[in-house]
C-alpha cells in the first residue's frame, strides 16, 4: 500500500532511492503566492549533505534541487511542486557484496521479507538519501511557516553520553560546530567521544531537540489528530529514531501533579499566558500558545567496520564487516531532518485548523 | 477537520463526550466472517471501567456496549461495525463550576481556543471516556489477530518511582494486582506510593509497555507508514501520553552500534532469528518477526485536589481545588487503551501488508 | 477495505443494515457553531421517509433521529456528531426466502462474492436504508452551507418518459405533489404512467436535477478533486444511479465549441459574468460563481412483483416474484438523497478551499 | 488542499504545468516483482502524443518518458514509481496574449478567482499535459491487470452527431483510424465531420465508451467506494469530461424494471451467469463478473479560431480568437486517458478487495 505520502491538506510524497536514478518529492496543497526558489530549498538541503566533517560519509553529493514545477514568477501556483534531486555519486560497485547478506540493525532483511527482493545498492529506499525529499518539502513548508511568524529550530541534545549543559546553552554556538550542538564545551566533548569511537569501528546515537515558536493557541485536534501525535509519527517515521517525547517526556511519569501541571495566569492584553511549560506546549492534543518543545532519540549507526555476525539470504552464518563510507553518528545530519518534519507537520495542522469555527468561516467568506 | 478517524484499510471512528448520551465508535473495513458478540468487547471494556479499586474514579458507570450493525448470525458482515455504549452516572452539577475557569494540565483552555467554546461537562470530548470506543474497536482488532496467532499483551511497567523488577516479571500476577503490575512486590510498593499521594491531594504517573507477539516479518512499510511511526501516533493520540520509545529507546540514544545492533543466526528449518532484540522488533520501520516491545510515558492526572492557580476566560487569576471524581493515576485504566491502539495498529498493517508482493496478489486471485 | 466514510475535511461515516438495531452516521469535522437540533435532521429524514404516497413502500417507520453527540447547548461543538435512527418495521419474515436465490438487479449475488455470506434481510447493508445517514448528513451539511448563503434544490426532472416541461417549471409545484417534480401536470402524468407499471408488476426510473446556487467562484480543485468528480463519485456513490451529467452533460458531445462555450461578459461592481451557462457552473472542476447544476439517472427499482428468471445460491434455475413492500419507482423518495450527497459535497470543498491562497491564510491568521 | 493524488492502495501523485520544467507522476503502492520497464509506458503515452493526425496539434513533443524510481533489475521493488517527461516544444510567446484575457470554457477564470493568480502559459496545470502522468501510471496499473486477467479497452464512441454502428464494431479497426473508432465508415464520417468544424474555425465534443474484461465478481465496496461511484470520479476528473454512465446509463432511466434487471442463469462449472448486462457488470457498486462497461461524453474543444466574446483580468469586453495549435477535438487523444483512469481504478479496487473476507485472509497468512 502506497506509504510515501504525508500529511492532509499540506502533503509530500517522496521517491527515490539512493543508487537509482535520484531522489525527490512532490509538495501538494502549497498555498498560492508563497514566495519560492530553488536557493530556498538549497539551504536546507546543503545542511543535511555528506562530505561536511570527518564525522559525516565522504561521499561527494552536491544535491543540487531542481523544482519542475508549481511555481511560476517566483511564486507558488497552488499546485504541486515536484523537486528532483539527482544521485550522483553512485559507487554501486561498494555495495555489490551486501546483496548476498543482510545487514545487523539494516532493513535489508526485513525488506527482503516484504517484498520478495530489495533494491540492495545502499540500502535503495531504506537509506538516508531517502529524507532528501522531506528536507526539500520542509524547507517549503518552513517558508509557509516564517510567513505567519512561526520558527522551528531543532539542534543535537546529546551524542552518546554527552548532553548539553543547559547553563551553556547557546543556539548562535549551534551554527559553529559541525555537531550542531548548541554548547561549544559539549560539542568539544561530543567529538572527543566520537573520535574514540571510530577508532573502535564503532559508532554512536544521540538525541535531537526541537522547538517550535509562534504557533499560535488551537493547532492540533482531539483524539486522532492530536499535535502529539501528529509530531510522534512524523518523526518516528524518520529512519533510525527509537524513541519520542514532548515536554517533560518519560520524565513526566515520575513527577506528581503538582510538580507537572502547569498554573496559567493572567497574560497581557488581557490574555492568558503559562507559569511553567512541563507540557511542552500541548494541551489535550492542541497547541496552547506556548513554544512546542519535543525530542527525539537516534540509535547509533548500524553500518560499523567491527565484525559481526550475520546471515546470509540463503540463512548461512557468515561474519562481516561493513565497508563503504558511512556516519559514525546519523544525529548531525538529522537535525535539519527532523526540523523539516516538525515544520511540515505544523504547517499542515495551521491549514488544518482554519476550519474549526463557524463565526471565521463566515468572515473568511462573507467579507 | 475530521480527526476522530484512525487506521487505512481497517478504521475506527470514534465520538462522544463525557455526558452527552453517549459514547461510541464505528469500525470500519473489518474482514467478513470473524466470530464476534457483545461480550467480546465487553470483556475488553471491563478493563477500563470506573470503580475497579480505589485507584479509579468512584463513577459508577456499568458501560455496557450494545452492537448496532455489521454482524449477522454471531460473524462480521464486512459492513461497518457500529457499537454504542450509553453514559449513564451523569453528575453534571460536579462539573457546573468549571465552566468558568481553565484547570490546569487539561484541555479546557485549548478546546475554548480552537472552538470558541466547549462542553465543560467533565471535560466533553477531552474526557477519558473518549477511549471507550478505541477499546472497543481495539476488542474487534484484537480478535482478528487472534485468528492469525498475534497477541497483544500491555502492563504497568511503572508508578511514579516504583518500577517493574525484571527478575520479578510474571504475566501472571498482572491480573493478580489492580494496577495490572507484573510483579507482585513492585505493585505493594507503588500502591503505598499512590496512598502517600492521595494523602497529598497530589497524582503520580507511569509508564505502560506493550509486547506484540507473532507478528510475521514484513508488515509495516518503508519511509511514512513505518510501523514504529504507527504505533507512535496511536500510542502519542491517546490522552497524556508524553512520551513513546521502541526497544530500547531513548536508552539506544546511549549506547554503541556494536552494542545496539542485532545479530542474525540461522534459525529453525532455514528461517532466520535474532540474537538479541534491541531494536524491539522493528528495523527500517518494518516487523522482523520478533517480538514488537514499545512503551508509553503517561503524566499524571491533572486533576488533583490541592489548590492550584489558574485563570477564569475573562482572564482573572483564581485559586481552585478540582472536585469530583478523579483516579489518582491514570496508567492502571490506560493499560488496556494501549493494548486497544496497539491490536488495532497492527490488524491494519498486516491488512494493508496483503498487497506487497505480485507473486502473492496472483497466488490470492489465480488459485 | 473501508468504505463508508464520505469527505475529507467533513466527514461522514455512515452504518447500518435495514433490519438490523439501526442505522445512523458520524459526521466529522463540522466547525463549532453551528445552530443544530434533531429537528434540523427530522425535516431531511422525513422527505425520504417511506408510506409517504401510495408511490412509495407502506413500510411503516417513524425514523426518529437522535443526535448522540457533538451538540452543546444547541450549538455544534466541533466534535463529532453522532446520530442514531433505531430500525422499527422490520418484517424479516418477508425476507427470509430471498436467503436462498439472488434477486436480479440487486446486490445479493455480488455481495456473497465479495463477503462469502450476508445479512439477507431486506438487502441488508445494500437496502434504501442505508441513505438515510447520508440524509441525516447532509442536512448539517445544509445548515452550514446556509450561513454561507449556498442552497442546494434537487427535483424530479423525468419519471420513465415524462419529463418536466422547461415552459411550466414551477419549484413552488415541487413541494405540492408526491413525485417532487416542478411541473403539475408532468406530475400528473408520471403519476398515470406509474399506475400503469404496478398494474403490469413492473416499476420505473427517472431522473432527478440538482442546483446549487450562491456557491463563490473557486470551489473545487484541478486534477483529482475537481468539483465534478466530486460530486460525480457523491451521486454515482446512490444505489440505482447508472448516469450523472453537469451542465450540458451528454449533449455537450453533440455541440460544437461555438455552441458550448460561455461566453464572459462584465457584471456588477467591477465583477464578471457568464452570458450562459453550458458548461453547469464548473470550469476547468472549479466553481464558477454561476448556479451548479447537474443530473442523476435512476435505474426502475429492481424488485418487481413479475416472474423473472434466476439461480439458487448452489446454482439451480428458479423462477421468482419479489414480494414484501417496495417503490415501483425510487426516484421521489431519492430527491432528497441527491440533495443531501450534493450539498455535503458543497460543504467539503468549501472547507477545502480555504487555504487556497496565501494573502487569504495570513489574513485568517494575522489579523 | 492537495488535489493531486488518485487512489487508496495503489496511487498516483501527478504534478507539472504546460510550459513548466516538465510533467510526471509518483505511482506509489504497486506491489513488487511487477516486469516494468520503459518502453512499457512509452507505448501508452505514444498514443495520447500530439502531432498524431491532421486532427490533433501540431505541437511537436517526443514525450519521452525517464522511470525515476521504484524500479530494479526490470522489477517493481514496491517502492514509489516516478515518472518524468521533460517539456520541449515550449512556445510560450504563442500564450503570452492570454495572461490579460479569460478563455471561454477555459479554467483561466476559475484558476484567477481560487488561487489570486495562474501560469497563464499553455493553461498551466489545467492544460492537457496534466493528463501525461495519469497515462504513465494506467501503463503500470495496466500492467498489473494483465497478470491477473484483466484488460481494459477504451474507443471513440461517438464524434458530434456520427456514431459507431453496434453492427460494424470491430475493435481491430479501432486502431487502424485516427480518431480510434471501431468502425470505419463511422470514421470515415466522423472525418468529414471533422473537416467541416476546422473550416468553420469551430470544434467537436463525443463519447468514449470502455469496457474492463476478466474482473473477478467481488470487487468494489458497498456505499461510498462503489466501483461505480470510483470510476466516476476518476473519468469525471479528466478535463472537459461532462457526463458518465455505466451499462445502459441515463437510458435505464426510460426502462422498466422488467427491461432492465439481467436475469441470473447457471453458468459453467456450477458457477453463475447473466443473461443480459444492462448493469454494465456493477451490481450494488461491486463486480458482478460480468464486462463492465462505461461511457464519458467530452465537451468540444473549448479552443477555437472563432471569435468569440469574454472579458479581461480587469472586466473590460473584449473580442478574442484563439490562436495557438489545439485539437479541433478531444476524444482520440482522450481515449487512452480513459483507459487509464479505469485501468488504475480497477487496479486499485482489485487490492482494496483483498482484505473483504477472514477465511482468505487466513488462508493468506497462514500457508
Amino acid at each position: 500500500m502506497a506509504g510515501s505520502t504525508f500529511g492532509r491538506i499540506l502533503t509530500m510524497t517522496t521517491w527515490g532511492e539512493s543508487h537509482g536514478a535520484g531522489v525527490g518529492v512532490v509538495v501538494d496543497g502549497c498555498p498560492a503566492g508563497l514566495a519560492l526558489c530553488e536557493e530556498d530549498v538549497q539551504r536546507y538541503l546543503d545542511r543535511r549533505k555528506p562530505g561536511q566533517s570527518r564525522f559525516t560519509t565522504k561521499r561527494n553529493e552536491s544535491d543540487r534541487v531542481e523544482i519542475l514545477s508549481g511555481v511560476f514568477e517566483g511564486q507558488t501556483t497552488g499546485t504541486p511542486i515536484s523537486m528532483l534531486v539527482r544521485n550522483q555519486d553512485q559507487h554501486s560497485k561498494d555495495y555489490s557484496e551486501i546483496a548476498g547478506y543482510y545487514r545487523p540493525g539494516h532493513a535489508d532483511y526485513t525488506f527482503d521479507q516484504k517484498y520478495g527482493f530489495r533494491d540492495y545498492r545502499g540500502g535503495g529506499r531504506s537509506s538516508g538519501r531517502e529524507t532528501i525529499g522531506r528536507v526539500a518539502a520542509g524547507a517549503v513548508a518552513a517558508g509557509f511557516l516564517r510567513e505567519l511568524g512561526v520558527t522551528v529550530t531543532a539542534y543535537t541534545k546529546s551524542i552518546g553520553p554527552v548532553e548539553v549543559d543547559p547553563g551553556r546553552f547557546s543556539l548562535e554556538e549551534c551554527g559553529k560546530n559541525k555537531l550542531y550542538m548548541p554548547d561549544a564545551v559539549a560539542a568539544s566533548e561530543a567529538e572527543a567521544f566520537l573520535e574514540e569511537k571510530m577508532a573502535q569501528r564503532d559508532s554512536a546515537g544521540g538525541v535531537v531537540e526541537c522547538v517550535i515558536s509562534g504557533l499560535p493557541a488551537g493547532v492540533g485536534d482531539p483524539v486522532f489528530e492530536k499535535l502529539s501525535a501528529g509530531l510522534a509519527r512524523a518523526i518516528c517515521s524518520i529512519g533510525a529514531v527509537k524513541g519520542f517525547e514532548i515536554g517533560e517526556g518519560f520524565r513526566a511519569a515520575k513527577m506528581s501533579g503538582t510538580m507537572n501541571n502547569d498554573a496559567f495566569l493572567p497574560g497581557k492584553n488581557g490574555g492568558i499566558r503559562k507559569a511553567t511549560n512541563h507540557a511542552g506546549g500541548i494541551l489535550g492534543g492542541i497547541s496552547d500558545g506556548s513554544d512546542i518543545i519535543f525530542r527525539a532519540a537516534f540509535k547509533p549507526t548500524p553500518s560499523i567496520a567491527s565484525e559481526q555476525k550475520t546471515v546470509t539470504k540463503t540463512g548461512e552464518a557468515v561474519s562481516v564487516s561493513i565497508k563503504g563510507r558511512h556516519d559514525p553518528i546519523i544525529v548531525p545530519r538529522a537535525v535539519v531532518v527532523v526540523e523539516a518534519m516538525a515544520a511540515f507537520t505544523a504547517a499542515d495542522m495551521l491549514l488544518v485548523s482554519m476550519s474549526a469555527r463557524m463565526d471565521r468561516i463566515k468572515a473568511f467568506y462573507l467579507l
